[in-house]
């Protein structure tokens, strides 16, 4: 299960940093859904090393082959079967990591639990893994998106100690990707850019907020006890490598708030039941409440720097080992695509769970 | 799928707050494990209301019975059924909220979702839901410490503004135990118990962050990709009722460091693989390193207050509506068994999974 | 897993022979369904012990309380919890089944997985189990007949040699009800009933055939692959205590035929797709074509017969057996609302995966 | 859910006859089990059309590729996945099947599920969806086979009339694999090649009977209730495209015989609890007893014959279609790998789930 994510919508990723390729396997998608590769590749494209001067220079294009389950256009209901070429792999620069563990890296706990590792680029630790996650999460932003208008969008909101502002209510798409670290704000951006600019000069990396929204979900998405929405969420943001934290609506800020000034209270607006403020960050009970869903997911700098760090070796004998090969001084330009993708699967699988059991439309319901 | 949890262990939750009462099915408990009531009613105890004067004065003595899974004090490997019953129920303090959605409570989302809900008390909605995750959590922490020496202790942080002093590699459950709000700060806890009196006096309430250790737990526990084990750890704590966030090791605070300064040396310690910090909070790669496991809970101010507030009814109509009924002014205290209930069962399945792939001790094969 | 069944519709059931009660946590049917014990009472009845002279005259009245999930008559959406309980419990009579396995009964496997077992009328390998999931079943019939028009009815084909005639595509409940034996072909019956109590008398137990037909269900049911109708409802019939064999449509005689005689040609019949004969048994590539459904289980004779039968006892010395208790000369009569609450359960579990896939009626979908 | 199978070792099938090719993520694999693509080719072979003159003459060399997952020729814990291209791909054979359904095949379900489905070859529904699962299989095989000792074989016992006699307790894998039928009779062998033969000249096709018995496996594998070894075997094996029945041990001879003749005893032999007989088939109450598992499995005659035959097209007319393409004419000789596979799949599954409950050895268990 380490690998399947998903009740109704669910997905197998497969594949190391150096192997064959990376890939997923998609099961569950509804049929009669328009798709090609080309409603894939963008998301790849925003994910891809060497994209950008901020970003490792792996060379890899990432193009995409749909293997199965799409027919004259349009998916059939069966396992859809993506598959990523690897390309730019060296794994001569990782020969020193075949013996001793990576400070913060995961060389030692695969190691560990499974006796054996593939240590060429962090084998299946690698964030190489997380192209099936963005290539499926791209087949369900486009379901969202044309069975229920969902719009899921993510940003970066901090870098190290810059903060940007951002309304969550109404940032666009366009914003977001008008510079290359992903930021809307664009007085924040030039300032990040040049803060990851510097840690790279000094061999260092630095962390960062990622926010997301999601406009347009229905009342009536999530589960209670368990399966809340935000549950789900967390457990997706926290499945993404380097990620430390999950925060949803007010978020670790709800602490210092009274209840009276916490609740979120209803009123009639254009017909619907809507809140006047979202501190619930769109989610009550476990449950979407129509109103935006908006949560924050904390990245911790790159564990890779370029410095001699204490570490010790297979042998348990102490040691010391200094970062090479090609990285990212701050993961968060990259890390944008996947929380979308990561929304996105969550989503629909909720959306498809409440059609299970709602035959007559949400609104309606509610008497 | 909303009220089933885990995947070899695995508990089904069932019950609302007024109905013939709470309970729980455990699926896939190791059998051989001695357990009787005695085992389940302390942390029963812990989360019971009524317990202080500090916690909603509903009077349930939440006595646990055994019904099937046990016999001649040892767990059969067969279903464990556990039942509360239900006693101070009062449906009639309820009956404005038959009609009437609470501002941030699940009314609203469940109505949209279900097109039907019990008022009485929130139904399942209520926080008397997770009497069987308490129970089933009982069980959980027992096999831990029982088979691999875990111990599991969470305690009070945070109550509003006030912060305790906590040393999690050290501190003691008598030390949580000591006082009602369960913060082990002998100072910071009698502040907390006024401020959250204030709250009550107030009609108001207050939030907080629950921190929670694990210790002893071996390198291995974990999977790589999805099923993290800080990922499940997510997922355990955001579907608790009022929480909002969740962070692990270092959580939101990695941000502002750089990876220099973030990275956990490694050392050899005591002839075993240690790290000379813990900014990973015992889990890396999403796999237990062998190091303490200590993360954070946000829980937000609770939604009933004893004051008007706007909201709207099944009709559509805008409306007000006043608090009433039993509650807590702060859930924190009771929080505390359930962050240690849901750690427990996240443990415990991950625990038997490493178990079903490993065949000989996971210290043997780092080599 | 061993005691939770389904994907979308599931159920957990608990319980043993002889402890406080054997129970149903049903987690998933789908809100507003009317539902009462007087829905479920019927089909308990049906199954339970005592009820005529050809069956175990273990008293219970099996009388079935709803403990959640249920409010002001209809379904939450939430689980709901069932519980029966135990009565008429002989421990006694087991005695030496403490130390003696019972031969072709759960006994010795049950200790050698588990390391320990509850002997007392057989524990959780008691046919006592399946009442759990009979009272999940009526839940699932009545949604299934409400929602889809689905009928489920289940009959005595076969005791020991004497087969009975029966037409599947008209055979009525009425019928099947008509007598104790539950066979709707009133000249083979009392026949049946004569070879069930020769067989009590000679303190022997005979076996037989139970056939199945589900008619209304429309076309679209079911999954390619692994989860085809028919694999899901073998796995469900081949998980009832006793049973030996599963067979669909033409079942086993399919192998005597060639391609040209097995086939189903199709031809349209009232504005619909039918087949003009049913050898697929209602079920093509793993989904069903609207067609009756038709299966057919065998189960073996009881294992408790009056007689020394040799055996080993936990210190694996040989030893003898001779049966005691209360035990059914034939389970076939008690089998047929058991075989009947296990196609519901499945089949409500690929009506709502349907569901969740299809947004539109499914005749239209066929252009 | 359709396409993925297994708990703790799953696997997610894809592919169409026709697309781009077919293949198996396996999640879930053990660590360090020595594996390369010698080990999974045989099986390959096995299953491979145009093998031998009964078979169809589809040229596919059906060579595996393994794009993840193994190291140093030894499996990592993490996904595995699988690769074998389509070559021989002829669209064109079915032009016709894009408007018309052919009778006793799944194309009239697919179209009535999904509303969309990919003609060429039966897409999904093509038997060549079993590579998957046959590739998979041969790395279940090889794990039981190291790790327990475990022997799975499979071999045809019955086609169309002619019954083989083969005893399951002593037969050989060279035994089956000496003739291109794959029955170990050497005497039956030729009579079934012949009966092929003359339905392949006739334009029809003949079903049969497949046998399995697996030698080996120790007692304690499968769960109660519902999740029994019986029940998940009858599951994979009416997965199987053209299965129409399973029986194990006695199956459907159970229902003539009496208790008395059909009780197992119990008897120590070689300091081993044994049985006498074996009507069981090796399976008690879902467990494994020890002895040798022992089940057969219908396969109906192939739908495809090269005659015309009465169907409706996609508008709902009545037409009619005579078979194209290049078919089997009996499935039973292909059928074996598959058999085997499923076999393999379940039972690695319950080994595993039987490891992660088990500390011990089973076998001290049972005191």
């Amino acid at each position: 299960m380490s690998s399947i994510f998903g009740h109704l919508f669910r997905l197998a990723t497969w594949g190391e940093s150096h192997g064959g390729g990376v890939g997923v396997v998609v099961d569950g998608c509804p049929p009669l859904l328009p798709l090609s590769a080309a409603d894939i590749q963008p998301d790849l494209d925003r994910r891809r090393p060497g994209q950008s001067a901020i970003v490792t220079p792996r060379k890899e294009s990432d193009t995409v082959e749909i293997l199965s389950g799409v027919f004259e256009g349009r998916t059939l209901g069966t396992p859809i079967s993506l598959w990523v070429k690897n390309q730019d792999a060296r794994p001569e620069a990782y020969a020193e990591m075949a013996t001793k563990f990576r400070p913060s890296h995961a060389d030692y706990t695969y190691q560990a639990k499974y006796g054996v590792r593939d240590w060429q680029g962090g084998g299946r630790s690698s964030a190489r893994e997380t192209v099936g996650r963005v290539a499926a999460g791209a087949i369900a932003k486009k379901w969202l998106r044309l069975q229920h208008g969902v719009e899921i969008l993510a940003y970066v909101r901090q870098v190290h100690r810059l903060r940007a502002e951002v309304d969550p209510d109404s940032v666009q798409a366009s914003a977001v990707e008008a510079n290359i670290v992903r930021c809307p704000d664009a007085s924040a951006a030039p300032r990040m850019i040049r803060r990851i600019e510097k840690a790279r000069r000094e061999g260092d990396t630095v962390g960062g907020i990622v926010e997301a929204v999601v406009r347009g979900a229905p009342p009536g998405w999530g589960e209670p006890v368990f399966d809340r929405l935000e549950a789900d969420l967390a457990k997706g943001m926290l499945s993404l490598p380097a990620s430390k934290g999950f925060e949803i609506g007010s978020g670790f800020d709800c602490v210092t708030m009274t209840g009276r000034e916490h609740n979120d209270a209803f009123r009639m607006r254009g017909g619907r039941v809507r809140t006047t403020t979202n501190r619930s960050g769109g989610v009550q009970g476990g449950i979407s409440n129509g109103e935006p869903i908006v949560f924050r997911v904390a990245f911790k700098p790159v564990a890779t720097v370029m410095h001699e760090q204490d570490t010790v070796d297979r042998r348990g004998r102490n040691t010391t080992l200094k970062g090479r090969g090609r990285h990212d001084p701050c993961v968060l330009p990259r890390a944008v695509p996947l929380v979308e993708a990561m929304t996105a699967l969550v989503l629909i699988d909720h959306a498809l769970r409440q059609r299970a059991i709602s035959g007559t439309p949400l609104v309606q319901r509610v008497d």
